[in-house]
């Protein structure tokens, strides 16, 4: 089904006017609809398991081939647990509550007029993502939920899997008398759809990217049409002079060992110049432990050689840095004004947490510090949205207009105004 | 004060740099700093009526000068009307609630964190407008009051009157204790200026840009910051077979004929044909009678024709066109449905209206037609912040994405999420 089709402008025109025709469909179904859609493709998912697993093979054994390392070939893989996550995830997506429709803030205006606001989908939502499969069936599941059509560019690697689990999702569309094209898989590897899917505002409302930072930024660069994206994530904890002890070196190590490649990971620790000398060496040990690199400031490094605990000289490229790994940097400030001015100057906007027991400085923080996410003690870790309540997610977004952070159902919305008039004019 | 700068790229960055230093500070003002910020200015603006009297009379000299028409200048005066309604307009900013740090949806989740959401501002907005000298005051007080920097670019012939009036505005700031950098107008003339401000998402969050439908496109195909925008109101009435005449009648000459300029008004009647001989000939002479130009699909023309109305042939151009102007275009169609399907082909997505006593086909209206607003039984002239109860507006918005109908105040900030905790980690 690896088709290299010739034209890929006209190749991806129709597809863009496919989902457009979709769209409007999809912003018209019922409830019922849409969740026996989800439900019946999750049952197709588990009845068609050998025949995704048939699929799933023939990527990884062109990966294997083309020499992929062990990491890229285990995020392909359709494991049996990954095939029931799917599942159960659709049908997680089908008990969520539908936001489309929802009426909010309906009041009367001294005119007479009843102005209110109405959430409705985006329309036509482009996702752009490498290699995992399962996003073909996460991003699908949330695009129909919120009632938007979808057109899905997978990695080149995940081919033939996207392919089969498309067609499972064709058949959940039908079933439940929704048009097919809700839902299309590109299927072509040519890099060059992608160019395409990205300079059409007349087809796609909005694309999601997801993936490595530099196809993200490529693609925001590039792109005619709005992105929900989010490039990095330098998140801090800064530990006040003011901290509880105890949950000061509980949240430092969660944010930074619970798990290492996450985007909502500690990347750099702050810590006031009062409480240093108390705090660094007991969080110290845990990270040496743990097998975590350290790279501090010269004072951070100063506390931790008379703890015995070995730490690299940290760079400016340190605070700037997104390790992904276990790596930490480590930065004693004088107090909150500096840990602020710290974050704006290198963070990226995602996620960062001060821990304290003062009032005044939590709320300092909460308010002055433009993130994302802001948390007061409590680790960057649950920046999440499934954490947060919202059941699902898409992804984060880091940008500051429209969604920022978890993106959830009604990250993939827009309110409109509706107003009720009874003859009303403007006099 | 017109000075010609050198280096623009250089001089626009500086401007950058300062907005963006000063929109941390505006970030966290308090809400009475804002508010006596904005009532100074107000009480400035009187104060120094001659002086911008004054100011304004070089722009208008400039302009008679280089032979502008009457309506440009007309545009560009500062009349005693235009002082005073820019003084009442500030204090009207003043006295509406203030939207940052306002939190909302605060909820504890079984970890034991509360997520919620809090309402802050996006940093820095860049204006980009024509020649009223007016939007400086009404732009700068929305930015003041949702505490963002701004950076206002008007148009070269108003640029004595807009430094004028940004004097004013950088005396209110300091007299309030708040950053005079946090209104800046662009000191230059020169356009280059305009692509300058566009083309760093590092000092500008967000790009307004008001006047012309050629600026606005050009300026939202080569930004490369996000856009609060709206091209084209192509607005229509639906008049439902199960109209009330009286209603109909009513709302489609509102629609239309209470101003022929704003993006709001009227510029396609859609009319159902099992209505159109009883509602076409009674507001056809009225259209008539206030000198409205008819232009109509071969249905319309014969029921006028029958009734002694002229009415010339539309044409699919007419479907497209925002008139601005005493002219109309007018389409018997067979239903509901042809009604949406005309909307969603010609429409611009900013205002449109059905009028109907049946409440099944109103609703399907409001669900189906995917604009900024939709309206049952009203006058599209009601899509405006004032009558929709925003209290002022930058604009209207027929993006999907972020902001959408009349922005308010709230357009123009954002929603991070907060995490209160105490010392919950993830497992």
């Amino acid at each position: 089904m690896d088709i290299r089709t010739p034209d890929i402008a006209a190749y991806v025109a129709d597809v863009g006017r496919r989902a457009r025709a979709a769209s409007r469909e999809m912003a018209r179904a019922a409830t019922d609809a849409k969740d026996r859609a989800l439900l019946a493709t999750a049952a197709a998912i588990r009845r068609e398991r050998a025949a995704l697993v048939a699929a799933n093979a023939k990527d990884l054994d062109a990966a294997r081939a083309a020499g992929e390392d062990p990491a890229f070939v285990d995020r392909l893989a359709l494991t049996d647990t990954v095939i029931e996550s799917m599942a159960a995830g659709l049908e997680q997506i089908a008990s969520l509550p539908d936001p489309i429709g929802e009426i909010t803030d309906l009041r009367f205006r001294p005119s007479g007029i009843q102005v209110g606001r109405m959430r409705v989908p985006l329309g036509v939502i482009g996702i752009i993502y490498e290699s995992r499969p399962n996003v073909t069936i996460d991003a699908a599941g949330l695009c129909i939920k919120s009632g938007n059509a979808t057109i899905l560019r997978g990695g080149s690697e995940a081919i033939h899997s996207n392919q089969a689990l498309a067609e499972l999702i064709r058949e959940g569309l039908e079933s439940a008398g929704l048009p097919a094209d809700a839902v299309q898989v590109i299927e072509t590897t040519d890099r060059a759809a992608v160019g395409e899917l990205i300079s059409h505002p007349e087809y796609v409302d909005v694309i999601v990217p997801r993936g490595g930072k530099s196809l993200i930024e490529r693609i925001a660069r590039d792109s005619k049409v709005p992105t929900i994206k989010h490039l990095d994530g330098i998140c801090h904890v800064y530990i006040d002079d003011a901290a509880d002890l105890d949950k000061a070196v509980r949240i430092a190590d969660n944010a930074k060992t619970q798990r290492y490649s996450p985007c909502n990971t500690m990347e750099t620790l702050l810590v006031a110049q009062g409480i240093a000398a108390r705090v660094l060496p007991p969080v110290g040990r845990i990270y040496v432990d743990k097998g975590v690199e350290l790279r501090g400031c010269p004072r951070t490094r100063e506390i931790l050689a008379g703890a015995g605990i070995a730490c690299a000289e940290a760079t400016e490229e340190d605070w700037r840095t997104e390790y992904l790994a276990p790596i930490l940097a480590i930065r004693v400030l004088a107090d909150l004004d500096e840990a602020i001015a710290h974050i704006a100057t290198w963070g990226s906007g995602h996620t960062d947490a001060i821990v304290t027991e003062d009032y005044s400085k939590a709320m300092r923080f909460l308010r002055e510090v433009d993130s994302a996410s802001v948390m007061v003690n409590a680790s960057t870790r649950f920046a999440d949205g499934f954490e947060y309540g919202l059941g699902a997610e898409i992804g984060i977004s880091t940008d500051k207009l429209h969604a920022r952070g978890p993106v959830g159902l009604d990250g993939l919305t827009s309110l409109k105004y509706v107003v009720l008039g009874s003859g009303q004019v403007r006099s």
